[in-house]
């Protein structure tokens, strides 16, 4: 089969400007053209659309993954190219690629196979330049600070307390703890600092869960970028930060809109981390996909219990979004890795794993019926190694749980191959859902409440245990008047507890929090449970050393 | 009247895709749109103009300024205005602005009043992302230097030597100086790094003399970011980065499209600093220009021993591009101030002044027709306070220098305030050159031999000193092969000497080289002469806390 980019390079695209008419009836004058293949969608415009109906919410979300993933993004392009082939009008709703992993090992983030978003390469490249717009008012922001504290720092900001990173779209270990501002009076005074990855800043979480210009400019207001020497939380507002950032910020916040392989509209827009952020693409793009479209495909970064744990907690609970169906999206070998089969024995055939591992899906089936109470689809993502009796197996577990499954060949067949699962998703659609939507806990619980609600309803765990520190700052987050926050919690998403090698559905576990992060614009506070990073490094062999531009301007070894 | 945001806010803007069409000729096929009125052109088909005959070239330099700036950008603007309004097909080249002062203090860049380009807005933010690639692809080399260091260092990196800085768009005195890889062992290897702003990186210089894809990634392998511990250089080839940074950089390399305010054709491409770097918007733009139009004005930085050299010694040494013409800007005010008179009471009528101020002057116009061998006309760009009296007055002195010297009004009046500067410069194109194009030095020379040839030659020096540490790198730059490149001299703009309060035409004083640096990809040699400042910090009251966002969209407070 041939390579992602191949297969990209091969297809050919239909201006961006004729999809959006043809697909979404958005008149040309309403798009912000970025080339012929790219278009931002007018804010204005989208606006003018607030009073039409909203279309249903599909939400993608998965097992809890093996390392290389399970193939979320690709599942809800597949399954969006069905719908739009049986004719509905839909929409997928994505998040951006960051362009650290595409340098490093990962690659891209567009989909794969014959179920990706194109154009490819722009998408994982610079795209529209979003992300570096958020770089830009994330740094103004920084810079603004140590400015402050150089010219008589008048608010008092006690630097051992700054907590306001710089952010590059770099895979850069040398970045993750520097030491500012040395060399002398000329450069201000020196602190520790350092370096995230703009998927991982708070300033991208605050521009995927923002609605409006305003809502903006609010919301980076709220930031608290550290504390007084008397302990009293600085806001970016205080700094005067809030309008330029705003500014840099204007144009970007206008959801990208680009096409599936099989010509239906996609919104690639936004793209937090999943663990120290809520791992959604932007509320914009998702709001204006509902009232564009029919059906709006989405998806939530890792397995179940994380992203779409954030997508309900967090992203709908903020907007008032709710979805209507969840395809939960398994594979043959995530089951049997689950287990207990070894990463590198995946591709043999082993009934007696699949039933084992499905203790794990089926904890994510129930959590989503019951605890999130949303109706429940499962796309077995096929694989060439997957045998028919594994596959067909899965189909009659999954049915034990009152759950359909679908086996999906959109990887190796586009649309078409995720004709069977659009079907179940649109019968799905079509009934009236036995739950009923809720949250894992109430705003009203505090801090400690709603992590211990997360724990024991959602990971199996027996208890929450906190790191003295942690405590100390949730204390201080609380009495500083945050405690009525939800809370993301950040750890590893190959397993329901902290422990990435602890497989299946482990119970009784104990859930320890490590420390504590207040993201006082995007609204939540960071619950990091294990090792969390937030800048990535490069590998010994990166990527970078086999993308190559010919003379030509033919881009080499994306992948 | 109004401000230059108000001016340009109020201009109704053509489709970037008419003006194009009806002022160039390029059709819409060859346009790729960044919103509808930015646009790049096609650099396949800039290609295809190969065999085309090359337009007439305008350099647009000036006087040595005072520290508010003689109005170059604005010259540019509202000569090219009045050049299409007499009929001729005229494109303006000039750089793009950098994000930093826009926040700080200076401003944006975009010319002014009535002499604007436009979306003045856009261009002065994020634009067409060319600065965000650049600082993608500079930022990536440098992860991967301390990644290959960090793995292992195959190469013997000492990183003690490494010159390769990261960079960012922002004013921020504490990323000068810094210590990275903190942190312990996961972070790599502690070492002393700095930050500078984009406009200043080796990669913006070699981004604006690049002429093909090809081209750039050859002069991207060539960089050389420092030394192995036995003195030997290592290159951004060596370290596999040349590839994946072109890739980054492809389509930045296309010429940037806008209008002018008065409906002229304007490529607003690349942006180096003109001390550390050669201070001239891109190669391809300038190359794309003359195939396209039949007049090009394009501007040098600062005054015509800074700017102009460059222009003439590095980008027309490299490129084969040579200027028709020098229209010199010079100011009642400018004259008065390097005629003795303080900047506070440079409004007050001095004829005196003016005529002692001459000699600044007198001195630019020997250099750019005895020297670099460009017939020149002066352009007497009128402020408010300016006498009728002074402005015939510097018309006479001028007069007797043999160049003809025009009063323009275009910052008040936009194109037709330029009619008869635009007419002179229309006589002197008509007329065979009395000049030769020279360069000021022979590629043959050694480099201190060439450094002194301008010392002498154009600043009036009686002599060159060495600090013992720039001369031993100046021989080790020689002795790793790279004596053959150009020099480029980084000194204050407001003096011929390196001392800002030496104004007029000072003669005999001392030029003393502080540093030297290499710039191997962009292929020049860099010496410092007096302080060189590469990352720009905040004022106490940056424009930053000015500058908002309306609920509406509207942007408020740029300037």
């Amino acid at each position: 089969m041939q390579s992602d980019i191949e297969i990209a390079n091969a297809a050919v695209l239909r201006p961006v400007r004729e999809v959006a008419e043809e697909t979404l009836s958005i008149a040309e004058e309403h798009l912000v053209p970025y080339g012929h293949h790219k278009a931002k969608v007018d804010i204005g415009y989208l606006s003018s659309l607030v009073d039409r109906p909203l279309g249903k919410l599909v939400l993608v979300t998965a097992i809890s993954p093996t390392p290389p993933g399970e193939g979320k993004t690709t599942t809800t392009v597949g399954l969006t190219d069905a719908l739009h082939g049986l004719g509905h009008r839909t929409v997928a709703c994505l998040r951006e690629p960051s362009m650290g992993p595409v340098f490093g090992m990962k690659g891209g983030a567009a989909g794969g196979g014959f179920s990706q978003v194109v154009p490819m390469s722009d998408i994982n490249l610079h795209f529209t330049g979003d992300f570096a717009a958020i770089a830009a008012a994330n740094n103004l922001l920084a810079a603004l600070i140590d400015n402050h504290v150089h010219h008589g720092n008048e608010l008092d900001i006690d630097v051992r307390s700054v907590t306001w990173k710089r952010v590059l779209d770099t895979n850069d270990r040398a970045l993750r703890e520097v030491v500012v501002a040395m060399g002398g009076h000329a450069n201000g005074f020196p602190r520790e600092d350092g370096f995230d990855i703009v998927v991982a800043s708070e300033l991208m979480a605050i521009f995927c869960l923002t609605e409006s210009w305003g809502d903006l400019k609010r919301r980076i207001g709220d930031i608290v970028i550290g504390y007084t020497r008397a302990m009293v939380p600085v806001t970016a507002r205080e700094l005067g930060a809030d309008g330029a950032m705003s500014v840099l910020l204007r144009d970007a916040l206008a959801p990208n809109l680009v096409q599936t392989l099989g010509g239906a509209p996609a919104f690639v827009h936004g793209g937090p981390f999943a663990n120290i952020a809520h791992g959604c693409s932007s509320v914009m793009a998702t709001r204006a996909g509902l009232r564009l479209a029919d059906i709006v495909v989405t998806e939530a970064g890792f397995g179940a219990d994380l992203g779409a744990e954030k997508f309900v907690d967090i992203k709908c609970r903020k907007s008032g979004l709710r979805p209507d169906v969840a395809v939960v999206v398994a594979t043959v070998r995530a089951l049997k890795y689950h287990g207990g089969v070894a990463l590198a024995d995946l591709g043999t055939e082993d009934i007696g794993a699949v039933e084992a591992g499905m203790a794990n899906l089926r904890r994510h089936l129930a959590n989503i019926r019951n605890v999130y109470g949303i109706p429940a689809v499962v796309a077995v993502n096929r694989f060439p190694t997957d045998t028919d009796a594994e596959v067909a197996r899965v189909v009659e577990l999954v049915a034990d749980e009152g759950v359909r499954a679908f086996p999906a060949t959109h990887f190796a067949d586009g649309g078409p191959g995720a004709t069977a699962l659009a079907e179940g998703v649109l019968a799905t659609l079509a009934e009236p859902s036995p739950y009923e939507f809720s949250f894992t806990y109430d705003d009203d619980l505090p801090l400690t409440a709603k992590v211990e609600a997360i724990a024991t309803r959602l990971y199996g765990a027996g208890q929450v245990t906190w790191e003295a520190k942690a405590r100390r700052r949730l204390q201080r987050i609380e009495k500083d008047g945050f405690g009525g926050l939800p809370v993301c919690v950040a750890k590893t998403q190959y397993s329901f507890s902290t422990d990435p090698t602890s497989l299946g559905a482990p119970s009784g576990h104990e859930l320890h929090v490590r420390e504590v992060r207040l993201s006082a614009g995007a609204g939540f506070v960071v619950v990091v449970c294990g090792d969390m990073m937030t800048m990535p490094g490069l590998p010994r062999d990166p990527s970078a050393a086999r993308i190559d531009l010919a003379e030509d301007g033919t881009i080499i070894g994306l992948s």
